[in-house]
């Protein structure tokens, strides 16, 4: 039904490849409730470097083979339909644009996340998985709210973009005030375990304050920590599909 | 089996079609926890502005389209029945009176929103979605404990009502002091996407203050964010539709 | 398969009517996450009030009609069998024997429950359906700890049933110091949607005092609120035994 | 398929016995939420007390008994095998090898529990089932994070593996600062049960404190109220296991 068997593929090299492994990306991040129904994940071209896939604007558990468009780095829509884009389109454009060693960008709105966002406290690494943004997550607050034709909280044109990617700069994530997160990976399945270890530290980092103090990984900790993550990215990849299978059978 | 196939339609124009999206409304609104066993969703006859559809007074999840009954503006039952309406349909009545702009209302009880309705704190705008409550989010809490029959925490006469509408004034939701929220909205879908992010908000809002001050949006930002929402009401319905079909499925 | 069809019956009148309600309570309470593999519900006897029903020591959410034991208002097992019962149907027996009102006792451990039992805050209504615990919520801290055998957190004797019993009053619900809860009612019906009731409540006091002072309903506000609530026990209980049918099928 | 059938058996006397019961800990431990993707669980060979059995490095969901290694209490892989073991086998070889008592060892990374390994608090014992850490939970922070190549937040050497076992001492659990904890148990529906109630604890004792002042255990009660717990290990097993086949149908 124009959504593969869902087998781990360490590298892919076509775009059919790519394709298939977004289209199983889009429903493991529904189903790990990274996802509601808005939120969108891209992957660049294996076979061109300067163009990359995401669905049209649909809900991600939807998505099947058929939904996928390929797009170039400024945002335009190369493959020939009628299908709407998302508007922020423009965000996974402008990274993939400024980040070669970026391959696949998520941007979505977890709750946890978005607290955070909106906080005074700065990002901290309270967990293991997050030691991979030692780097920092910044915080893009540069909203147009006042010209003629505020672009309001969205990300629309390509100068939005730019700043959007400066923002980011050599970090693994960075927030969106009262808003969300990109996340990026060298890899879809590094992508969706980044996105998961952001959430998942920002409900433990808000925990622990709670208590007082918290004892979070210092950069060099961090940093260290990430040398013996093995990845094996195909032990969470494998789960996750057998839990879409599980949940969300495509009919 | 008296649901529907829950195609969507972006503008009912019959009462038959109201009443299709009506029942997944029901279901839709049980299954993404808006509602519990309580709860209730109505909407404007496509038909004649002055009456109205709701369910008998049933579990949302099990409503099916025998099950919904037409009322006026008073919420005096037309449909022959001898169905017992919910005791607050006098909730919905006085809203669809007083605001022709409103076309679906939603009654409920999250229990983060019900939170903030009994705490110190103003509601405060953290989350895109929400930016549409720019006109604030006012409390109601003039209940009748003290009369001779009081009616405690229900909205059960035309003046009860009147209250209700009079505080809602031009928002799109409202909160009712330790008891929920009536959320508004000119289409089904509308006022379905307005509930979450309703509830969505409350949780960011409670977590956020947790850190200290939380930079939340003013009028003007949510009042410009809200311009560039395209919406695209089907993107949210159909997962919400399949979401049913894969969890809920009708005998 | 020993679990009949869990249609509504507003008040058994025979055995086997009060034990297959028993049946489906011991589900719907696993179900709505009152239960974990531990707790217990049980039900007086309708053809004679000096027995009660209850489940042999069991999860809650295994029980069929074969599993349920009667015993005496000393926990005396009457049923001929080899099977174990509860060691803390003690306390069903203890609340049966002194409040002749009471038809239904649910002791069960949710964790927003057993968070209030340890803290220094003392019980308050936040929540329209909690109104019904108007008299209060008072708390059991009188375990046996330094005896020659220790009865530790379980109520083991007639001595330690009446001392719970006398506790309780007679209020709908009462917690037990860093264990759970007791909760009552004139019906199973009646009494699950108090156990839920109270742990939702307890889940919003939490919430709420994070925000500073909590505006709760005084006694004769509660009192009020429970004169117009007009019950409809079919409408939750029909969507509760939807819900167990469709995610707890029997094999 | 590989899994067995899941009947309950109190003390597993042969090898085949271990590894299907373990099979099942492994699905047991994923539902329940104790494992993501990550985590293990071992078990002492019954047939040799100086060897034991763990998967290969799988998400726990998708172990079948053709997954699992022998290994010896140096973590050194005995099964003829291509298959990669956990890193992390360190850690329950360690154990093994000084405590006698321990014939299943879980570590896992549930959130509430890393959220305490980074606060100020100490573990306080605040449910009845968590008394059975009357011993204290320690916290492991001895990582190393600067010689020339850091094993960073894994355990990878059997120096390191010493340091854990000496820092877990006689206690049932031990928390592993910014990582997760390792629990053991008597038996395998032991640990389970164990790291349940560990986990459970720390959200109670996490909300309660929120309060002010928490009311705990002290060592003598927690002591005391182990005395009467009866375990009935049959009966949350059987629950246990229930759930896997309803909501983790093997293909």
């Amino acid at each position: 039904m124009g959504i593969g068997q869902g087998i781990f593929n360490p590298s892919p090299k076509t775009k059919e490849e790519a394709v298939e492994q977004l289209v199983w990306a889009n429903r493991i991040l529904a189903h790990e409730a990274i996802f509601d129904a808005f939120g969108h994940v891209s992957v660049r071209n294996p076979e061109n470097n300067s163009t990359f896939f995401i669905a049209r604007a649909l809900a991600p558990e939807m998505v099947t083979k058929g939904d996928i468009l390929e797009l170039d780095l400024e945002g335009n829509v190369l493959t020939r339909t009628l299908a709407l884009p998302y508007q922020e389109r423009i965000i996974h454009a402008a990274i993939f644009r400024t980040r070669p060693d970026v391959h696949s960008v998520v941007h979505a709105h977890p709750l946890p996340v978005v607290t955070l966002s909106i906080s005074e406290a700065p990002f901290r690494i309270v967990s293991h998985p997050a030691a991979i943004f030692y780097e920092g997550v910044p915080v893009f607050d540069e909203y147009d709210f006042i010209s003629e034709n505020p672009s309001g909280m969205l990300i629309q044109t390509k100068e939005d973009g730019d700043r959007v990617a400066t923002k980011l700069g050599r970090s693994m994530a960075m927030l969106m005030w009262a808003h969300g997160c990109n996340v990026v990976g060298t890899s879809i399945p590094g992508a969706i375990r980044a996105v998961i270890a952001l959430r998942d530290n920002a409900v433990i980092q808000l925990a622990a304050q709670q208590y007082g103090q918290v004892k979070s990984l210092t950069y060099d900790q961090a940093r260290a920590a990430t040398g013996t993550m093995r990845g094996e990215p195909d032990r969470a990849w494998n789960a996750w599909v057998a839990r879409v299978k599980r949940s969300m059978p495509v009919d």
